[in-house]
């Protein structure tokens, strides 16, 4: 078993509520990466219904989870239709939210196929081996979730501060070996160094207050990549839009978030 | 008082539940546009807290709604917070839920002013009166909602399946003169048509899985200006982005949604 599926296991506790344990694995300093705590809520809600592949998830974080405190996941389901799946979930800790989700879940690969289709091709990337790996400890703050994840960072944007637009771009993929499938890309689509930190420099702990997620296609086996943009900054909020290629060059998510700069 | 604020008035009935009927003035066809079921979610969902300005709304829609039936909205807070209100709505007709919305409520225009800002700008767009009024019969279905709305589509993509890509932009208002405002952005958001329609002509109803709208700041006064394009369709499921700017040129929203191309 990998140290994702193991570390997104919940337990069914009875009429839609899960127990989960957050591990410290996955942090951005002390606290677990968002995109970690929606994966374990996707592990409960995929029970609401027989649609296995998240198609759209939603994400409001409330308050950063806390590793090793006892964790419930309450799901509910909105709707069951023939070809969509649509519920929510809350995770709880200490009798207080810290995410809620929504999703519709759906069979990717298995609509009918059509003629016409339209798809965003990847960016320019060096092979990973000329890509260097994202540090583990930046800005003075420390990434236990690169014990988990692989990612290697575009040679041209590793320097923060240095380019002209807030675009990130790299691979990326489970440490341990696992392949990427549909629910793991939420996970993978919030694992990147902010894309402002390539324009301004670094500039602390970005909060998204809302993270979506389309998941387009079932990766193929292999690393990811990621481009990751902010072209709409004001008052202190970002919008930062992104995608996720597998490593055939096949569009598997993309990704909108809404967060704050802090001044 | 405008047809808008009228028409999507809500009933408080106690215990966060709300009434409200749903215009028949706002059809695509025989229900309701999604914008306006919205809308009135809105309305109900702003009691739940002190800020006024929706930030960021996604919406599920999981059944088309129906002009003249009761209509009833529950309303639940999820967060209130300094400078967020976070909470959902769920609107109810014939005891079967026809949208679920959950909504980050702040206020605009209200945080400390940064140096460090990104926009996206508008796209040229020969002036109102040069551009032909979106027709009120589309694919042989009639638009009531064009009662309420002004849309003024950009002359080189007003024919249908002759452009080179799925996009399509105009200006855009309320035909009785009310002022667009933060709330009134998620509809502005959802009442073009299609981008598809410009690059495979028209394609009939392209139902909206969901739809993500981020309110960026409070429009000035006068009319709005909008783009919509796809470049993401795969397996009849498609992605389009959307931002809507004032007549300043001031980027008011941005959104997202998830839609179906129905074969």
């Amino acid at each position: 078993m990998s140290h994702f599926d193991d570390e997104t296991a919940v337990v069914p506790l009875g009429e839609n509520r899960y127990s989960a344990v957050l591990s410290d694995r996955w942090n951005i300093g002390d606290n677990p990466n968002g995109g970690y705590l929606v994966s374990i809520a996707l592990q409960a809600m995929r029970d609401l219904g027989p649609h296995r592949d998240p198609l759209t998830v939603t994400t409001h974080y409330l308050r950063p989870g806390t590793p090793g405190t006892p964790t419930e996941i309450r799901t509910e389901l909105i709707r069951s239709g023939r070809t969509l799946t649509t519920g929510r979930a809350t995770m709880i800790q200490d009798g207080k939210e810290r995410i809620e989700v929504i999703a519709a879940f759906g069979t990717l690969d298995g609509g009918a196929s059509d003629d016409r289709s339209l798809t965003i091709p990847p960016p320019a990337m060096p092979p990973p081996e000329e890509c260097p790996i994202r540090s583990g400890l930046e800005q003075g703050v420390e990434l236990s979730i690169l014990d988990r994840l692989e990612i290697r960072i575009h040679p041209e944007q590793a320097a923060a501060g240095l380019a002209s637009r807030a675009e990130v771009s790299g691979w990326i993929r489970f440490a341990d070996g696992r392949m990427p499938d549909a629910l793991s890309l939420p996970l993978f689509a919030d694992a990147y160094p902010p894309s402002l930190f390539g324009l301004f420099g670094y500039v602390g702990w970005v909060p998204t207050v809302e993270l979506t997620v389309h998941v387009r296609r079932r990766p193929a086996p292999g690393w990811l990549i990621g481009r990751f943009a902010t072209s709409d900054l004001s008052e202190g909020r970002m919008v930062e839009d992104g995608q996720l290629w597998d490593e055939t060059g096949a569009l598997v998510a993309q990704s909108r978030q809404l967060a704050l700069l802090l001044s």
